[in-house]
């Protein structure tokens, strides 16, 4: 070989994760989330994001179970379906994005709003005890947020990772704040996106770091 | 509505460029490139991209010419294929991973390497004069360059953004030192991924910034 690195998948995996679980401080997240933290920090380089990220104490537990048992999983980008480890998935999961539904365009200018929470309103009775996994757009987090106030059905776990600079930090403290005790994993500030929310979703599918 | 955020996709849009373009310091970067890091900045919510970012003086001009001229855009993850924006591409070009194609598993076994480097040698002589944008395995990037070295197809331009632990900020610097003077875009270290390397491609399929 002309550069000398590693090759052996096994062995990559293994420096990795070692090196994250010696560089990073977990110490101030829930035992079972640190796994999540783990693979999120494997996704996207950053050693800091521990500093960012803020779990309800029921997230990893209620997401974990809702899978299991089967849960739909809502994501308001293709990218994060397409970043879903299928193999992970402990019940066959349906992984559903609505974004390019073809009732999206319309409802999104009679509401005067974005296609991405356009799409949310789509996600119709499915979404009671789903598994939510937000991104890309601040305002599907927030209107998710507003669906349940006004008695929509609740997911069992809201992952809110959208990215950005407009709404995005206040979206997730919204999530955060939330009255109803949905269980909650976010990024809080601008950062955020489809690899991150992806690589959260496969900690939760399955606890093993490599599977 | 129960929380006050901007639902207006154009206006959404307009504001993030314009704090993306206030904030950031993109006096760094050859002046064709900057609607490239103010795409990128705007995918990952990082008003500090532009200090790990690096460009071959060529990049934008080879990567653009080459997509209007109908290259084939290869990746090293599905997640990247998904993320571009279809109807930004100037010719309808093909984008291509190879990841789960039948044969890489047998030839990753058989080079001990991973499968993201064994798919890259399928990519064949579409890969001269292609696109290429690597933003999930090291291993991949110096397999392509390896590629080139033995004498393989050139592509026109390389996005070099792989992500994490175990030699992905190596293999940017192998890159950006490429002896072939083959035109690169890298973030350097450790971070990378998906999200970003689609953001990449998206800015240099369309130069503007909403389409």
């Amino acid at each position: 070989r002309l550069y000398d690195y590693v090759t052996d998948p096994a062995e990559i995996y293994r420096r990795s994760f070692a090196q994250v679980r010696a560089e990073a401080d977990l110490s101030g997240l829930p035992a079972d989330a640190r796994t999540v933290a783990v693979r999120m920090i494997h996704a996207s380089g950053d050693l800091d994001l521990p500093r960012s990220l803020a779990l309800h104490p029921r997230l990893v537990g209620a997401a974990r179970g809702a899978l299991e048992a089967g849960a739909t999983i809502f994501t308001d980008a293709y990218m994060i379906a397409s970043g879903v480890t299928r193999r992970r998935l402990p019940a066959a999961n349906a992984v559903r994005c609505l974004l390019d539904d073809p009732r999206v365009p319309e409802r999104a200018r009679a509401w005067s709003t974005t296609r991405s929470a356009a799409a949310v309103s789509f996600w119709g009775e499915e979404l009671e005890g789903a598994v939510v996994a937000i991104g890309n757009a601040p305002t599907a987090l927030f209107h998710l947020l507003e669906q349940v106030a006004a008695g929509g059905p609740r997911p069992a776990a809201v992952l809110g990772i959208p990215v950005g600079f407009v709404g995005s930090a206040e979206s997730k403290v919204a999530l955060v704040e939330n009255p109803w005790d949905l269980p909650y994993l976010v990024v809080h500030g601008r950062r955020g996106g489809s690899a991150l929310c992806a690589s959260a979703l496969n900690a939760l599918a399955q606890e093993a770091e490599i599977a």
